[in-house]
């Protein structure tokens, strides 16, 4: 008689990880958690302070960053990467992150590694300060590979009405300050992949850095949400951008309207990592801009006048703050100019 | 020299699919949502009425469904399904969806079919009166086979602090009312896959049936929570279980805590489409009540004589109910009695 195990899908094992993960998912819920684990649904209060707060969601996953991790056996960075990518886009809204809920799409599930998985994404939304109110582990057998797996999410935020931040006010004048990025966070892995790595083993590390390839390439995003909550608290900001796939032209386009922002890439330097994947992978500069964030993993746009708070408000951590451009009047297009790198 | 296109991943037809699923997107942002299409993340207030309101989160997929949809060219009930896979664990837990978010995993992008998904998703949320929010389609180039495809969601609601459901003050001599589901919804596939489709062709019925085994099984999923947020507004409930992988038996022991429950599978009629996997599948009776819903697609618990109140809240629809059975002392056990079709 066929069963759902024969046909590759294990309850019990499902049960197994469920109860592995549970004390780790449980620790994010601090006192604002209502409900318990194992129900339909996990709950969470709106934060005090809010007297019209505006719901905002989001939704990424970590891509094929996820092959690379697998191959290298590298995954307790991918939870940062997947808290990364959704609550900072809802920064780049303006919105304060409050919780999450994790997808994790496997071929057969491997307790283990779905458990150090879901590890990974419940530390980062610890450090985060959001609740993992939820989750998902799918197997698809014959779908997937048996050892491939797929990890998205999705993330809530909260913003008082009025105070979202998209971009709107943004003039000519107005300053451009980037906010570090030291790796390449989740994006352009299928470049990589193809480019880089097709000749280039894992194990070894890239021109002109120390580490394994597999740990320079894999060293899990920063989350810029805590940082940019902070910011917000403190210093009146016109526009951000989170900078993920179409690097910075693509991402800091989305909040300009009837003008154009000029960024000199020679204002900060461009990680090692960067040049290492345009040098071994053949990737010319503007493809190289176009796929990958080159250092600059999050931008604000504040008034002239207004940087020396904003970069006063940003330090203190591990980032470094510069001011990477202006705005000038145009009709949407980003340039990044500076010492003839890219155009 | 390499770029992000060669490596199997194409921006510009990213683009092309956002203008096109725009229009469809919008269309279920009602009053309450606040923010425009490409910003960051798009926001909703929460609804009038609320005190003190708890958010709550759940996130899902389609499973493998999706393989049978692709290989049958039947994609436009997949959206159907996510949403509700989504949004009737909220009402589960008492909570009334407000917003979703949708991931399409694809191996390459084929816009006219990701189009399709994403209008699926659309016309789901808009029948549902939820906002989709926001989505990420992601190409897993060299991972997924380029026309395989995963569609996930996550989904936020809304519950007045106290009245969430979750089974607590469940008690001996409170009845269990069934809501048919016409169909398998959105579990069991991979069974359904190995077991039934490896010998029977798509285009073929299923014995007993009219419809090509295609159309029977990707019948798409009712939406309960429309239904289950009104009865909530008249009738007091005690538990609800949203039944999917696990079916009756998982899925209503989620709600109990000192109590059994004890369903009479004579009570409803199982829909012939289980009777077809069964048989042609060769699977007994009481694993195919440990993986489909057999009919019966979600549950609610009421103290007895508030039946025929929430009864008659559930009825004026599309939607069969019935009492299928009461709870009973014990230890969180669920019994499916009835014409010995299961134990």
């Amino acid at each position: 008689m066929a069963t759902y195990r024969d046909a590759g899908v294990d309850l019990d094992a499902a049960d197994a990880l469920v109860a592995r993960i549970t004390p780790a998912v449980t620790e994010t819920w601090h006192e604002g958690v209502v409900g318990g684990f194992g129900g339909f649904a996990a709950g969470i209060s709106v934060p005090p302070g809010y007297s019209d707060p505006v719901l905002m969601m989001s939704t990424d996953g970590v891509g094929t960053k996820a092959t690379v991790a697998r191959a290298a056996d590298l995954l307790d960075g991918l939870g940062w990467d997947l808290v990364a990518m959704c609550i900072d886009d809802l920064a780049a809204a303006g919105a304060r992150p409050i919780a999450m809920t994790d997808y994790l799409a496997v071929g057969t599930l491997d307790v283990d590694r779905a458990e150090r998985l879901v590890r990974s994404v419940a530390a980062a939304c610890a450090a985060a300060g959001v609740a993992l109110l939820g989750g998902e582990t799918a197997e698809h057998p014959g779908v997937m590979a048996p050892g491939e797996f797929d990890l998205a999410g999705a993330a809530l935020g909260v913003v008082e009405r009025g105070r979202e931040v998209d971009g709107t006010g943004i003039v000519a004048g107005d300053l451009i300050i980037g906010i570090d990025s030291p790796n390449v966070r989740s994006n352009g892995f299928s470049l990589i992949r193809s480019a880089v790595l097709g000749a280039h083993p894992l194990t070894a590390p890239l021109p002109g850095l120390a580490l394994p390839a597999a740990e320079t390439l894999l060293a899990p995003s920063v989350l810029y949400a805590p940082l940019v909550t902070r910011l917000l608290d403190e210093v009146p900001v016109k526009g951000m951008a989170h900078i993920t796939g179409g690097g910075l032209p693509g991402n800091v386009a989305r909040i300009l309207t009837g003008c154009d922002a000029v960024i000199d890439s020679g204002a900060w330097d461009v990680p090692a990592v960067f040049e290492a994947i345009a040098t071994v992978g053949g990737i010319e500069r503007t493809e190289m801009f176009r796929t990958f964030n080159m250092g600059i993993g999050f931008v604000v746009v504040v008034s002239p006048g207004r940087e020396d708070d904003a970069l006063g408000a940003l330090s203190g951590g591990d980032r470094v703050t510069t001011v990477i451009g202006e705005i000038t009047p145009g009709t949407g297009v980003v340039h990044i100019s500076g010492e003839g790198r890219a155009g």
